[in-house]
């Protein structure tokens, strides 16, 4: 098979402080739907073109931040192989039985060196809105808000980055499509497991398990731009952008919802493919990476995380 | 791994009848770059964002056509495996050996039952213009004319469709993004050996072994209309479009070569993963799959092929 | 006073067969708003971006096609100046008491000798939504449907092209923008009143008041393909494109209402100003000219109005 | 006439010190034409969608700045009839003969309120490249660098905005279609002559005569993506964006040329008629007045000028 083991991230679960203003966020402005809500309060989110049941799950907490991210594998054995591997380089490995989230199957999860968790899932049932498979049309449901497609990727802070970095290289089979040394040693790194040029990425943090922002996909700078009218339309609190990442090239903006995670709608970046060089950065050129347009660091963007 | 075995087309060679004026139409109009020349009188050209040594291959003759379709596999182990396999299902398979074209390593090649010759090769020498890995800008060379960012896929017509499909999935691993049955039998087949909604697809057609066409990707739907103005402006003949094609929903459009090879440039597209249902079109809507716009298909479109 | 006179197209005034397919198709589809229901039944909408009452006035007939089309002028004293132009051109005029619209002053009228009703008004209350203009947003109300941004013009067929020129250029103070040449005479003009191509054009017809197509302004191509897709979602019937013209360069799709009157969005065209030369088309480059990426005539285009 | 007197801006002379430099950066990378230059060594641009001689006039100086704005009004009496009434206003007038550039007919000058000199004329030469006007294509010469399609205002900074707001209203018959009214007065006018949101705007500044910027017109925000692209990738000192303007909604983004003089290059904002209510903004929204996005001010933006 071409694509084996895990294939992409399936859903993110996130700490919301309030979770009406949470959902509105997410719904009307993101461009999401709500699929369902938990028995215990979580709140199930997805793209209209997604198929799985959920891309996005938020629970109210006291504290914003990421509990957990999820990839999905294409085969249920792969969760077993994958807990072997984790727990033959030395990290435990729990289960979590099917049905904790609506429409999920059974998951695997275990903590990676940068103290986030991690879970795998080989199954999901399919929800609505999805798109349709017999003569669909390109949209069933008009897109609205920032049109968002697809939960992405996470870009997550914590220490251990070059072990971090081994960790998804040697057990989860991931490339590294990017990266930036420091003088000091490996800043950040974007990681792959597929064609895209990042499904996960880390920078180095004192603080483990921290999350910099969550990030959803557009069709193109054009609808980046209406994400941004979108965001000042409705006073939502912007970080920066748009600009362009010189970094996977996505042409991007950001901003927070209103728990204070920050979030990203993004467009573009190239094809990546396994054979691809690594491409890497250096202090010299840090700020273009980051911005490619503005050519300097924010400090804000670097410091600020959930 | 998770991407292995076949990563994507490497290259197609099609045949020309006039070499000066496919060089300016694929560079000067289309926006690739000449590599090299070969020995033979084959050209060599390729996007300025592909790593690889070159995509396309133009070799004069007094047939406008395909000679081959070339995928790239991840290692040098990997064509034996495919050698084998291959024979295994009863095809035959040959060899050809490194530097038969500049830059490109060993390859095998066969028949496949629409009768179009199909190569695999692990190894391409790198050539400029590509994309930096130090320190990279977005680009290097200011794109021109329609902006192609890479040889994408080919459709291609012939017989024997279902004994194709089977031999794509069973032996090269690849997936059945879309397909199109009608009442007499399945007419078409969209295949993918990674996270596109095609690499390779196949129309069924009493004669073996002919060119539909060959597709070039582009930013955006913007790049689509600006391909359409250089198009009428320097005279190109058109097929059809700008559309979008209810299958894959690739925004397109369709021209010709100075050859009469047919040529597109498309943009946008879902991504494809493995675990996604394969979508079907009937009789009813196949209008609405290949012109989702005009909802009714196009004669020419249909029978003209080289 | 830089701009005086007519100023713009104010609001067209359309049969259909059907009004509430009619407003869902003007409201829902094309992005519109209705602002209010006249006493007599008439439907009155406008795009969020207009400032003026309505731009859009449905009639329910038994005919589909155009009742009237009435310019805006700068000041009340013109539409006296103008009557009195009109007269001495050999045109009669007639009154229309403010009022008979909701929110639009006094307007005069007269029939023109391509068989078209034209009127003139000064005054036009505001409605909503409208831009806001105390330190505004770039829109109040989240576009919707093909997000329509105001009525931009119209083209109409009927004989006696040259007359009509010469009244619109001596009596009305239009410009000729451009013109299409046949052997056999003067076949179209597009007539500007500002710095738009084109506020009304005309194509030779036997019949006298047909309406070609009623036309709203998009913001760009990417809207011109969203409408598109919007088009073949909701199973509007297509006339052509997405396509550009040559003539005014405009980006364009044809569709059909429910009663069949054609509308037309577009966007782009070149700003036009009145020392520009006209631009002229001979009968070798008219295909060119109509539809610029297929450069040749679509039979339907030319015979069906309404 | 639907528009007489002043039509739009017909150039701006700016002064460069280095001018092989400042030639390059304004035809490369801005994507304008030389003309020609002067017997005096001024340079001469346009781009190659305007008719006009030339829009951009460079002269080499040791100071960088503005020299001049020159408007083209409709007839050759009309220099008169502005004449007149700019002294009958209590300002002198002064007269430059045909050929003092080349291919530009006599001009009116003076200095206005601001510091700034503006002058008229009425005649241009045509040059190449320009439109086509007998079956054009939709352009001739491929785009390139930032595309930019023609010169179309400038923002300057100086004294007495007030005064200068009264002249242009009452002497130039220019509207106001946007103005900052700060708590210690009016701060910013943005001025109209025909259907743009601006042709030339004023902020208040103690220093009489300075350049903000001038701005070229680009054909949409995924065209001003790409002039970021190219500001990055050619080292282009950037000031602000790609963003988007509360007044105008321009999208844009500034950026230096080699002598430090502001450029702009934008994309949509409203068409602007002279019924439209005049846009106010106050202390309180200033920041998103400007800067749609960033919603707050960036010194450097309200304080360097040439």
């Amino acid at each position: 098979m071409a694509m084996t083991g895990v294939l992409r991230p399936g859903f993110i679960q996130i700490r919301v402080l309030d979770m009406p203003a949470a959902i509105e966020h997410y719904t009307k402005r993101i461009g999401l739907h709500q699929v369902s809500e938990g028995a215990d309060g979580r709140a199930y989110l997805k793209a209209a073109d997604e198929f799985d049941h959920h891309s996005i799950v938020l629970r109210r907490a006291d504290r914003a931040g990421l509990d957990l991210m999820a990839f999905k594998v294409r085969e249920d054995a792969d969760l077993d192989a994958f807990a072997r591997r984790v727990e033959e380089y030395g990290i435990a490995v729990d289960a979590v039985p099917a049905g904790e989230q609506p429409g999920v199957g059974r998951r695997i999860g275990f903590t990676i060196p940068s103290g986030h968790r991690i879970e795998l899932f080989a199954h999901s049932d399919a929800s609505d809105p999805r798109p349709r498979v017999h003569n669909p049309d390109v949209w069933e449901v008009e897109p609205h808000g920032m049109a968002a497609r697809r939960f992405d990727h996470a870009l997550v802070y914590g220490p251990e980055i070059e072990k971090t970095l081994d960790f998804f290289v040697k057990v989860l089979d991931f490339e590294c499509a990017e990266r930036v040394d420091m003088p000091d040693g490996l800043l950040a790194v974007w990681l792959s497991c597929g064609m895209k040029a990042h499904d996960i990425a880390f920078v180095k943090h004192p603080e483990p398990g921290k999350l910099h922002h969550l990030s959803f996909e557009l069709e193109n700078w054009q609808a980046v731009g209406h994400a941004a009218d979108v965001i000042t339309r409705f006073d939502i609190s912007v970080d920066i952008g748009p600009t362009r990442h010189g970094i996977t090239r996505g042409q991007t903006i950001y901003f927070f919802d209103p728990s204070g995670n920050r979030c990203e709608v993004f467009a573009g970046g190239y094809t990546y493919y396994p054979d691809n060089p690594t491409r890497s950065w250096d202090e010299t050129q840090i700020g273009k990476g980051i911005f490619y347009y503005e050519r300097v660091l924010n400090d804000a963007f670097l410091s600020v995380v959930t």
